[in-house]
């Protein structure tokens, strides 16, 4: 059994914790740990917008706290982002998603994100061996 | 894009809330949705305890609200639950999870639930093809 605290990580294994343009994850579980998936805490700070596409992933995502919205770029719709509300990009749908206060999203990625990826500047992650 | 509303399901989508002996649990993801894996809110009882193997999945569980405790039933080790912290069930672990107040979690599951599993008697959801 895997036992791990977010509130403690930041203290003890900064290496868990990646920052981006205004929004920072923790990566409570990723492909080294031999789940199948990966899961991460996000924060998107007030105010910011990100564009992303993840080509080679499944990723849901479960808004914990904060407001925002979230836009279809394939289909243009745009849906309300509060707590409670979940999307998941099944299609590796390309979206913005808003932060109107801070975001603290649940995400758990298929295939597990291995730690090594970087966002490309399609806003994707590619697939990595390591 | 896949855009589910939790506050929303309970009254549109009851078929998606289960409950058994004092837990319940919200689907928001199942295999049908095609992400590889299942995600589910789920909340148990205050002064509930619960004895799970899951044989065949691997479950990661974050805790999003509430305090209890977690005994691996292999080592004998417990350990606290609050929120912040996730346990992730890597080896099938056999375990008694104790909610002291309500407990509020996220759950993934690899592979996917389907919603058609029962708990069994030793505490596993058997697999399904459905």
């Amino acid at each position: 059994m895997i036992v791990r605290d977010f509130n403690k990580i930041t203290l003890e294994e900064p290496e868990r914790v990646v920052s981006d343009a205004k929004w920072s994850s923790v990566r409570m579980l990723l492909a080294d740990d031999g789940m199948g998936f990966s899961f991460h805490i996000t924060f998107l700070e007030a105010g910011s917008e990100h564009t992303f596409e993840y080509k080679n992933h499944f990723e849901s995502v479960y808004c914990m706290q904060g407001t925002g919205s979230i836009t279809d770029l394939g289909t243009g719709e745009t849906h309300e982002i509060k707590p409670g509300v979940m999307y998941a990009l099944d299609k590796h749908d390309r979206h913005t998603l808003r932060a109107d206060e801070e975001l603290v999203m649940a995400c758990c990625f298929n295939p597990p994100v291995t730690g090594n990826e970087v966002h490309q500047e399609d806003g994707s992650y590619a697939l990595s061996d390591s």
